[in-house]
Formats: C-alpha cells, structure tokens, sequence
C-alpha cells in the first residue's frame, strides 16, 4: 500500500506463531447473506501497535490520552541498518548515526530487521539486535513523544518465546522510556524503503478507549531538504 | 482527541448494542502479571470502519486493495446538518449544498447526526435520514475515491436493528457505490466539529488482508482558502 509520497511501516494482522487471531466470517455469502463480514480479535500488542504506560504500570496513562500531537508530525531516522545478529545497540551507535535528532519530536529506529529475517519466523525475535540500558538513556535527552522501533528493542522479548518471565529492568525502552510517558510504536516495518533522515510520521491507533495498548496504522512521508 | 490543527472523526470501539466486543486481560498486574495485556474483537463493520467491495460483492476487491491515493487527500464536506429525522436526502439537496465538491476526491456528507442522537441508542439508527437512489446517482457522477458519513447512510439498516433482511437494491450507496469500487467509510462522528467545506483526509484502516472491510482511525485537517 505504498504510492508515490505514503510509505506504510505496518505489518499485516494475520496468524502469527506469537500472537493468536481469530478470525472468521460472521455473515458469508456461500451460507447465502446479502453480505460478508469478518469477526477478527487479537491482542492488541501483537504486530505493529503503540503501547500506553498502562502496559507496564497499573496507574500509568491509557490509550485515552494519545494526542495527535504525539503521534503525527516529524521524525528523525537513525539508521542502524548495518547492525548485525544479536548485538547490542549502545548510545554512542545511537549518538555517531543520531546528529541530526531534534529534541520533543518523534524517532524511529531503523535496522531494517524484518529484510533481514521475517517477523513470522523464530529468527527475527531470537537473533534481534537490542538497546542497551545507556541507549534507552541518549533517547530519553531528547524527551521525544514517541519512539519507534523495527525490531524486537529490549532484550527480554526474545525470552518471551520460550516463556521466560521478562525482568523489568532489563525491558530498558519500557522501564526507561514508556514509564516516563514516552510512547512506544513497536514492530514497524518496511524502514528499509526509508531513505531519508526525516520524515512526517502519522500514526494513527484504533480508537480503544482506558487500554495499555492499541493496534494502530503507521505512515511516512519522506521529507527531503 | 482533537487538537489544534486536527479532528478526530471515529468513534470509540467498545461494547455497543449492536456490536459486541470481547474485551479481556489476558495478563494483568492483579494477577502478579508484570505487564497488562487487552485483548480485543468485533466485527469489521461495527463503529467507525470502511467498507471493502467484498462486503456485498463475492468476487469485489477487498482491505488488501485500498491505496493511500484513496484514503488520504483532499475531501468535500456536503454540510446536510440542518436535516429532519428520517428524511430522505435528494440528488436536489446534495446538489445545492456541494457546489464546490470535485471529481475524483474525497466527499464527507455531514449531518452532525452523532449530536442528534447518541450512536449508542436505538434513536441514531431508527430516525436517520437516508440516501436516495438520485442521491447516490449524484454521488457518482463525481467518481469520488471514497464517501464518509456520519449517519447509516442506507435505509435498510435501520431494519438490521430488528433482524429484517436488508434489501440490496435499497442499501443504495452499497449498490451503487461500493458495487462500483467507491469505498465507503461509515459512522464517522464529530463532522459538527469541521466548519470548512473542505478538508485533508486522513483515513487510515488496520492493515487487515483480503478482508470485506477494516476498523480505521479518521482524522481532518480543515483546509482554509
């Protein structure tokens, strides 16, 4: 669903080996109704989605207090995309590929993971790059309105597979960032068709009211200057 | 949700009577559960969502056809927002409040009727106005992207309420307009809140594939000139 100026950082809702969705038709027209129509639920944090700080705090801000403010206008792209298997992102990674970063805007980081190794495979969660606690730090300096990320950014989530109880100070991009109220747009894709160094973010969730989280659209327009 | 430049035009997705939503933690911080997790699901065509031609059409396009050319661009808003209770809307009066609606955009009919009645009672449904078959024919002739409403646009559903059997060659804007490949986005709400007669839309459903319709997000800016 990309044209000319959109380019679309979504992946698909469909069955995925971590996240369940039901899926069916209610109404079909081989039982002979006038219509179809597709019954579909999900967890809100599987594919790409934004979790609110009630994901991780009982009394933090739900997805009823997203503003547009947060999450259309521009982002800065810091490109990792020569990241490799495993590795851990440091804050002077972030800070050498991060100069042209503007404070209390939106960042998005890209390290094309999902050209790499599919998001339907094991692969893609166990061998994903992951910030370490002093680049969730270099983020936090320029209290940005969200963040957003291709791959899978804390180190726990890979343990998540196995079932693996995460340790919240090791989940550094929740513990750091999504305590503090900066939101997080987790599992983007299609980063690598980025190519410039900022972009208009709009990202627009579903609008579910007192959640810790919503599934939501994502698109960019390149900005060239 | 709305804030300077933009406004909100979907309405929240939660239990409503005529579409159930399954909403549950699946973990919780009651449990001992480090993180809480909504899992949610409902029916494509509940709240504000747009219609793929495979809703009414075994062998129409569907979700996995839509193209940001469609759903974000300029749009018309045709201001019906001094309309009766269940009063028919003439090709007469669309014609008389959209001269200034151009071919192959985006057209909003506004009624404001969400401030009428609350879409959480019967009201809303049973006393809407409804297109006519001439209205719709004027509709067409502009060969719009896509049509938003914020009213059940087709007079049939408000037969849907008491299980009757929609008539197809009475749910005229589906017949006619969705038959034709013009997609439909249904219960918008808040259009009072849009004083232009024309805005940038932002139309942004969830990336669900070969699907008959999505729940999506709608936001406006007004265009001033």
């Amino acid at each position: 669903m990309d044209n000319r100026n959109h380019i679309d950082l979504t992946m698909p809702i469909e069955n995925h080996f971590r996240w369940k969705v039901d899926r069916r038709l209610t109404s079909s027209f081989e039982n002979g109704d006038p219509f179809q129509v597709t019954k579909m639920g999900w967890a809100v944090h599987g594919f790409t989605h934004i979790d609110a700080p009630r994901h991780i705090d009982s009394r933090g801000l739900t997805t009823s207090s997203f503003t547009f403010e947060e999450l259309i206008g521009a982002a800065s792209v810091i490109d990792l995309s020569d990241i490799q298997d495993e590795q851990e992102i440091s804050g002077d990674m972030l800070e050498a590929a991060g100069h042209h970063v503007r404070p209390e805007e939106r960042i998005l980081i890209k390290t094309a993971w999902d050209e790499r190794y599919s998001p339907k495979t094991p692969d893609f969660w166990k061998r994903s790059p992951y910030l370490s606690r002093n680049a969730v730090d270099w983020l936090y300096a320029f209290k940005p309105k969200a963040v957003g990320f291709d791959f899978p950014q804390d180190y726990p989530i890979r343990g998540l597979l196995n079932g693996e109880e995460p340790q919240m100070s090791q989940m550094v991009s929740h513990d750091r960032l999504l305590r503090n109220g900066i939101l997080l747009i987790e599992y983007l894709c299609n980063l690598a068709k980025v190519n410039t160094k900022r972009v208009e973010l709009i990202a627009l969730p579903l609008k579910i009211l007192e959640a810790d989280g919503a599934p939501l659209r994502v698109v960019v327009r390149e900005i060239f200057d």
